[in-house]
């Protein structure tokens, strides 16, 4: 029973909806576990961002994949990681070790390097007959290739790899949240271009990451408790939950939870 | 005995000044206390921040509430939690709760709802009656609403509070640390604002809320290292206590230890 | 074995290159050792920033100076704290306390201070004598004072400092990375400031405060993999090391490894 329980009312939510997807960039063991401790229940997803993985030892990952799964948290590395497996020609053996290490999804995508889209929907497909929770993203990491695009161009993305059997498309917004996708250059959301997604998509399709506090009460007052959301660092879960349900003065009396 | 100790004095303060005020935005219960094992002295006042408390486990509020009270020093939920229950009508539930999980101070706020003066000043009298530590906040979160008041409106209600009985009045400024009371959108600190604070008020009654690094060093450099300061990260207590006493380059040599 | 460990390869650097240096400002005992266990291998010095050594209980230092020692990472007190036992006539206290304690290098800087250049050779040679790591820093903690070093004065002071014995010469950059040494008001690289440097220097002899992920960005791309960096913060180090090795978005492809 929570503190204060009758203050608040908890997120009613399908499993396709309301998704946190927390961004770990290198926890330490113990860390992880009393983070969990306190705010297991908010954390859906943990990506362990972009090559993160590939520079510790192989005992952590696997000590670290398996407390996420034990706290039913779903646990996978970074896109990087998989676009740097796919130029080496490595991918078949980037699979074999994600499934070793216990990872239960993977997220494809082409934020670095290129990749055609009758790959791309064939990779897609390949993670998914292999078993995993399909992951793919839409966007450039680098601004200058990332403006290329617009609105319409990523709605046309996504279809193409919800098409291809994506359980999710990610919306490219960084570590750091700036001049990338739906974000200009202040961190501020570009609220035309979030509308061509809302008037071409099925919104609980999309995961959103929105690292900074503004970004998330945006999307969480258009969207509602239960909006997609992505790049939460660990030390914003809590805050995170407490403006999903009204609990932070700027979604107080604004939100309505189910 | 601390290291160096040749190089440096205590703080001599008596208890109504030098206080530091924590935000604990939702740590685990392991990081609270080795953190504390390191900096329990530098922290006066530990905040649950705004409705965090309302999403943990009762038995988890209780043992990090215990873990503050041991190392003396008083944890409290944050304002946003009593804004809550007051308008929900549970005011007094909202006590009880807070007793029984061993928080030993309430904060008064009005940063998102309204409450009228007269209302106020009962609550005010009430909680202190009760025997919580008393502690009031003036400000409002959003700053468009938070604009429409001057540094003499603040005065005026800062009087007010402390006429009803309030041991401290916390000066609203938010995570964040911009567009609020005493800070303007870059952060920095609206000077002649503060000087009508110095010219009307016993400063020592204030708590100012002053996230941010360039925010802690105009105010020591202002009103000495015995200044009150609040929404400390607490990866920040120890650096802030440097500042406090000249051992950080901001204020070497520009703070007089009594 | 690390995860993934047919995607990259270790760094190949002697001792004098590819040196990452940590600022702890009062991390707590366990979550060093915590932080450790998952990224010991890529921290090279550990400082415990400016004077919040002097703040700590003896034992606790202690412990944590132990701690990095036994992971292989060289442990020293910040600079801040060596200028006011300077100035308080207290330098060989300073030394000998810093060997109680530890504690392997010692930074030499004048931030805050002012010291003769005579004086400072001489303490250069006196550091070095006794055999601690010498380290030190050339930049003023004020952005007005540091203003009036051009680039050539930096590389000036550098060359004194290593002809007096210095092991590395760090470039100040603060913990915030702005308007200070070779970064503008926005925290960027400038860039004819650093080729002053390329010109007159032997890179490898300096350490670059880089706390920004920009700033380690450009100088990675600059430089290389092996660069030296300083004025990372703990939860960066994982992502400072990705970044280094290709396995981040910013620099896969682009940087080689030996």
């Amino acid at each position: 029973m929570n503190a204060f329980d009758f203050l608040t009312n908890d997120r009613v939510r399908n499993p396709e909806e309301g998704i946190t997807m927390m961004l770990d960039k290198g926890m330490g063991p113990n860390m992880v576990e009393d983070f969990l401790e306190i705010s297991r229940s908010y954390v859906d997803l943990a990506k362990l961002g972009w090559g993160t993985s590939a520079i510790h030892e192989r005992e952590l990952i696997k000590y670290k994949v398996d407390t996420y799964l034990s706290n039913d948290i779903i646990p996978y590395p970074g896109g990087t990681l998989f676009e740097l497996a796919y130029i080496k020609g490595k991918f078949d053996e980037f699979l074999v070790e994600s499934d070793k290490l216990g990872f239960k999804a993977i997220e494809i995508s082409d934020g670095t390097v290129d990749i055609t889209p009758k790959e791309r929907a064939r990779i897609i497909r390949e993670v998914k007959e292999v078993g995993f929770m399909t992951l793919t993203e839409v966007g450039k990491k680098d601004p200058k290739k990332d403006h290329h695009f617009t609105a319409q161009d990523r709605v046309k993305l996504v279809k193409l790899d919800l098409e291809s059997g994506a359980d999710k498309v990610i919306i490219e917004g960084r570590e750091g949240g700036k001049d990338l996708g739906i974000f200009n250059g202040k961190g501020d959301v570009k609220e035309d271009d979030i509308q061509v997604f809302v008037d071409n998509l099925d919104i609980n399709k999309l995961i959103w990451e929105a690292p900074q506090k503004n970004q998330q009460t945006y999307l969480i007052l258009k969207f509602g408790a239960n909006v997609n959301l992505g790049n939460i660092s660990p030390e914003e879960i809590t805050a995170l939950e407490t403006m999903r349900r009204g609990l932070r003065g700027d979604t107080l009396g604004k939100v309505n939870l189910l």
